[in-house]
């Protein structure tokens, strides 16, 4: 019998989970894959109790310690963050050992240095988990996709953002009030800035690219807009409109370099966006020859994360156990081709809202800015019985250049009446 | 420069869009996989013309000829029907030569034989393009949910049969009209019975729950009905009740059993498969740990089912490359396990729609036959305004397990009033 023994640095929800699928159907995995895997160490900076401490594994609180341990053959990181992490990853791979990671942040920020030295040292990171959780995303783009030129890698990436807005929506509360829930549901952290201003959907967004496309591409070169302003009454527009918001993440090949952002859309209630609610993710690719494709499932929690880190486990276990361990090309991280954004965006249609003191004259001044930019107004609604310090103007676009329609917002923005900043949706045929 | 020379049997529409994908995108994939793939033979019974034939490829029309030549390292296999093939993949696999094939007849009818004859030679069989066209669903079961156990693979898996169906909603057309211009727009055979009966599905799901559930399934097992008694009246009255209609190949784990069917369902149009539309296939798997995840895409045409193949390709010159070839475990179709069928599934609702003689005391005859076999009526509707030798009864009934309702059914068929069987869909909460 062949056997693999993990060990695991930074036991929170998904090491847990993970430690749980594989003491669970460990028959099941030696069955299909030949290879017995275990836990034999976790690791946790806080105590771990001995009813939580897998059976046979020893736990320690530094994962130097861990690292040292003749008894780890594959190294599992869910620590998060990029401190610790990165010294584990560079210290591990140097050491000879296989590693699985479940940190997006950590490879939107430090992939180029891993795969390189993953590569060196002729070694998979495995890094399914690192997006869309459950949804073997990245496989499918590395592998079925292997012959096909994409054009386009988009959708919801942030289970937290997307069951706020689908509260909002099926409850007609307000963003506070959802996100509040999504705190007590468990779903957003008490600091939930990472999942409301998009920079997790950024990360994720960042590895789907550069797999997709195959070259460098840092986060801070990916605009990026959360969901923080949407509100109730920007929900009941959209309604009207026949459509709902979500937190899309899109990388799209245009005619002059790619598109890229994070940002929320108006989507039509028809689309597949709209159908994907709660705490679900979905990625679409759509290639030259695959056509539009879509995978769609839990996109966080331990289970469903843990088990796209048992499914990198049992690769490298089969890989180690025959011998033929070695590193994965994997090109978007390795290559050192900068991904060429687009300076000029195609035109799209554009939601706006814009909340403000009522005085008279403003729809007016208003329309102007628009037609001096020579953008054409769709359609123009002010939601009636507001009080008039607080009034909501909706205004949607035809389709036009995003730097078009920023620049008309820049001038909006500073008219005296406004309440707070113009809130701008994307609005997707 | 490492290169891989593949040889394609039965040069049809999936066979030259293959031929295709490997030379529009040879770049491409020697970037990736560091391989050089090339077709240098390709086979079809009546001649293929020279502006036909790949670039330096050999165009013969005999299979066995292909086999011979020395510069095919791979066997493409994209004939289809279960004579020819079956030969050409055994004498492939006897020959140490590697196989990928479209063929899900094929695979339903032989996969035992040609599994076991692959690991005996230990080789790969690439079949991705047997199921879903470019959706990678069998790469999905195998490899992404390997650390999982799987509940339930469910889903839309034939083209045509899903067109038909929208477009008898959309456009409020009948069933022989949609059928006529699936046949027209080229996504039905002249002889339509394997997509509007359900066989082609039957065989997806077949090799689907073999590779999801991992054991033995005859499709002989698998009870198949099909979508040609399904009318607008029966579009109609699905749109009353907020649904619609699809055909679903399903293989679900009960507690005494796997429920498999292929049926019509009338699901609710909030529905994720409501929303597959045209020729689109979609594929959910529900599985313990992973939760429900659903896989979409073009479930048919060249450029899909070509892009299958190649991703198999790719693989497998990968390993011919690294001198790495074997035979996966595809256990589904290497264990002597029967897969176990529930004799007593679990209750669902139904919709039974009746199409009678009109004639004095029908319903309460109906009625009858249904209280007879303790079933509740959840809903009886007649439709106005119809001739009298044709009118239709929609009626819908609380869950009662399949073999309940089927005996009801075979009475109220025996009546003399009926003027064509009961139509029976399984009504999807």
């Amino acid at each position: 019998m062949k056997r693999v023994r993990a060990g695991i640095v930074g036991f929170g929800t998904v090491g847990r989970a993970t430690a749980d699928i594989i003491s669970k159907h460990a028959d099941l995995i030696e069955q299909r894959s030949g290879v017995r895997l275990d836990v034999t160490a976790v690791c946790r900076r806080s105590a771990i109790q001995p009813k939580d401490t897998p059976k046979g594994a020893t736990a320690v609180s530094d994962w130097k310690q861990l690292l040292k341990d003749p008894n780890v053959d594959v190294v599992v990181e869910t620590m998060g963050g990029t401190g610790q992490s990165l010294q584990l990853l560079r210290a591990a791979l140097s050491q000879g050992k296989p590693v699985v990671t479940a940190n997006k942040n950590l490879l939107a920020e430090h992939g180029d240095e891993l795969f390189a030295l993953a590569a060196t040292h002729n070694l998979p990171i495995g890094f399914e988990a690192s997006v869309a959780g459950g949804i073997p995303i990245l496989r499918v783009i590395h592998e079925s996709t292997a012959g096909d030129k994409l054009r386009s890698v988009h959708g919801i990436l942030n289970g937290t953002a997307n069951y706020i807005l689908t509260e909002m929506e099926s409850r007609g509360i307000e963003f506070d009030e959802a996100l509040q829930e999504a705190q007590h549901a468990g779903f957003a952290e008490a600091d939930p800035a990472f999942d409301i201003d998009g920079q997790d959907a950024r990360d994720k967004l960042c590895i789907l690219a550069r797999m997709a496309f195959e070259g460098r591409l840092s986060v801070s070169r990916i605009p990026t807009y959360g969901i923080r302003h949407v509100r109730a009454i920007d929900i009941h527009s959209a309604n009207r409109l026949d459509s709902t918001i979500r937190l899309v993440g899109s990388a799209e090949h245009a005619e002059n370099g790619l598109e890229v952002s994070v940002r929320p859309w108006l989507v039509s209630r028809r689309s597949m966006l709209a159908k994907v609610e709660g705490v679900n993710n979905a990625v679409f690719l759509v290639g030259d020859k695959i056509g539009t494709q879509m995978f769609y499932g839990r996109g966080a929690g331990g289970d469903a994360t843990g088990s796209a880190v048992v499914s990198d486990l049992i690769e490298i276990s089969r890989d180690l156990a025959a011998g033929q361990l070695n590193a994965k090309n994997i090109s978007g991280f390795l290559s050192s081709r900068e991904l060429e954004l687009c300076a000029n965006p195609r035109p799209v249609a554009w939601y706006l809202r814009l909340t403000v003191k009522d005085q008279r004259g403003i729809v007016a001044r208003v329309a102007e800015v628009i037609a001096q930019h020579a953008i054409n107004i769709d359609s123009l609604e002010q939601e009636p019985h507001l009080p008039k310090d607080r009034v909501s103007f909706v205004i949607t676009i035809e389709p036009v250049s995003e730097p078009i329609i920023r620049r008309a917002i820049e001038t909006i923005n500073s008219f005296d009446f406004m309440v707070e900043p113009v809130l701008l949706l994307r609005i997707e045929e």
